[in-house]
């Protein structure tokens, strides 16, 4: 049976130019026969470094996945971030075509747009299950892509911190007044919800964050969580470790891919690269979840890390700022404001639903 | 470039029985050029009405996912309940290979085997994120395989409805006392911690539920969530509305092959296969979350549904019987003292760190 199936497609693949007038069986098959002899040599440029844990090594995840499901037919190979070009210049080598595909975060891009800041993460914003929902069921990934169309790149989601720490700490943070003069690495939205409150933000590459956390040029930073952190070691020169990460609740990682790249492949690859970037999205998401209590276990009973939560009326300030600032980027401009209303009605939702079934839960069990 | 890439591998595809020796790319190709002519008609049969949704629409997502990757070399078509065979028959079905693929949940097999229900979940278990993260991070996918190969049947994760719903009840439940003599549909573990705590469970298909609360046949029932329990109706002929569903807080839903025909497929097609069930299994959470609260939204201010939490002592009672009776599933036998085993040490650990993550940042999110 099979194989008089097969015979009946090779005789529709030999007719062309039919494949819209066909049925859906019959148009895929034409592919099979005209696209078996081809393959991709694919470029992934990255904002981290070569196999960096959770982030880098998603990238690699990812590359994988598109090359066992094509079968090599896209055959994609991961660059570090320097390797090929720059961290901070992977957005622009994948848009005018010297790379084909892009795995960073959108905030990055902020100085392209800043509303694509949206797309990674907002302080006290959507959680990672969330964001996906949005992204998938709600609406956003519509958005995104119309927000990257402009640059000529398609955009997936493809990895997700899950919430972060809110980071490490040489100051006491008791009150809103230890907030005041606080020189803290915290880039992005969450820079500016601190400045707001008094703190002073910088921004720092990874690289130096140590040094300068030793040397008092600051006083705090944030990275990422324990999996990240403790292999840092910024457990050996800071006093405390806060929780939660407010700042970034559930920080989506990105694929882009340059859109004539995309347009050029057959359905199915395009199929297989968009699905292996959703299962990249999840993989990283549930590694985080297995690796951080490890790490997190190991800074606290090993290295003796003062782990502390933030106080009520520093995260009650934080939260009133927070939504100041991202309500004014919301309002720059009509797009802006079409990815503000939908993120934000959207959230609104999911926030009550798990208000009863996650977040009760969570609390239940915990007793 | 490419045609020359396709030049060399075709000459490698020509040499037989090196596959191998050979580098992992050359292996690749030489699968390339030998299964492109074949196709699989592949039988996919559910436990859920024909496009139920949430579960019937997740398994038809499922289907057109590896349809599209695989360019239609595998076409699965989906039979719901009944269509092939009665719902609680297609495990046997696929494992004696009338069917290659099922689609339902590991819980409904433990008259087969009883600690296949740790693949499902289990009362005051793990959520979505941490049975994922213990799958496919934590050692849990090498037990399930384990423990589905005496079946001839190789498992994957292929959904998740997320914290459930406690459900629908006549009676109110204020103190452990008025759970004395409650007949409750609840089946498998959950409805044994009914039972100790001086309930009755008892077990009816979903089709009847409706016209036994009705009746009084039953006092309460539980079901999924929102969703699903807008379309049965239940706030029509039901006073209470309880959450959070302490019974089924992350319910896994799974996609299962016959060994045999997975054994058949080339390695591409069988990673597409998987990943398929990898990305299903993480759209049915995200649908999920994107839909019910739109559906409590009208339960609650269309129909005036009584929404109620459970009260702290009860919550504490069910969990102390949850422990005793899941702990009793884990010493069954070696193989499930071996499930029950790594299922505690990840929960322990995932445990901890959500409640300084997600626990915490959405307890502070909500003031």
């Amino acid at each position: 049976m099979e194989r008089r199936k097969f015979l009946q497609y090779a005789g529709v693949g030999a007719a062309s130019g039919l494949t819209g007038c066909k049925g859906e069986s019959e148009s895929k098959t034409q592919q099979v026969s005209t696209n078996t002899n081809k393959t991709w040599e694919w470029k992934m440029v990255t904002t981290w470094p070569k196999n960096f844990p959770g982030l880098g090594t998603g990238a690699e995840f990812l590359a994988k996945q598109i090359n066992a499901m094509s079968n090599g037919h896209i055959n994609v190979k991961v660059y570090g971030a320097g390797e090929l070009v720059p961290a901070f210049e992977i957005f622009d080598a994948v848009a005018n075509g010297s790379a084909q595909m892009g795995h960073g975060s959108a905030y990055y891009w902020k100085g392209k747009y800043s509303a694509l800041q949206f797309f990674s993460t907002t302080p006290f914003g959507m959680t990672a299950m969330e964001m996906n929902a949005w992204l998938y069921h709600g609406g956003g990934m519509e958005l995104w892509q119309e927000a990257y169309k402009q640059f000529g790149l398609v955009p997936a989601a493809a990895g997700n911190t899950n919430v972060q720490m809110a980071g490490w700490f040489n100051k006491e943070i008791n009150t809103l007044e230890d907030l005041k003069g606080l020189k803290m690495r915290i880039p992005g939205l969450g820079g500016e919800v601190l400045k707001r409150a008094g703190g002073t933000p910088v921004n720092l590459p990874g690289g130096e964050l140590f040094t300068s956390l030793q040397s008092g040029t600051i006083d705090a930073t944030e990275w990422v969580g324990p999996y990240n952190d403790l292999a840092f070691g910024f457990h050996k020169i800071a006093k405390y470790y806060y929780y939660p990460g407010w700042h970034e609740p559930g920080t989506t990682l990105e694929c882009f891919i340059n859109q004539s790249a995309y347009d050029e492949l057959p359905e199915n690859l395009q199929s297989i690269v968009m699905t292996a970037c959703r299962v990249a999205n999840q993989d990283m998401s549930l590694e985080y979840i297995a690796r951080n209590n490890d790490a997190l276990n190991t800074l606290v009973n090993e290295h003796k890390v003062d782990l502390r939560k933030l106080p009520d009326d520093v995260i009650s300030k934080l939260a009133e700022l927070s939504q100041e600032v991202t309500a004014e980027l919301g309002y720059t401009d009509p797009l802006a404001r079409k990815i503000f209303d939908s993120y934000t009605e959207f959230y609104n939702k999911s926030r009550a639903w798990l208000d009863i079934s996650e977040r009760a839960y969570l609390n239940l069990r915990t007793g």
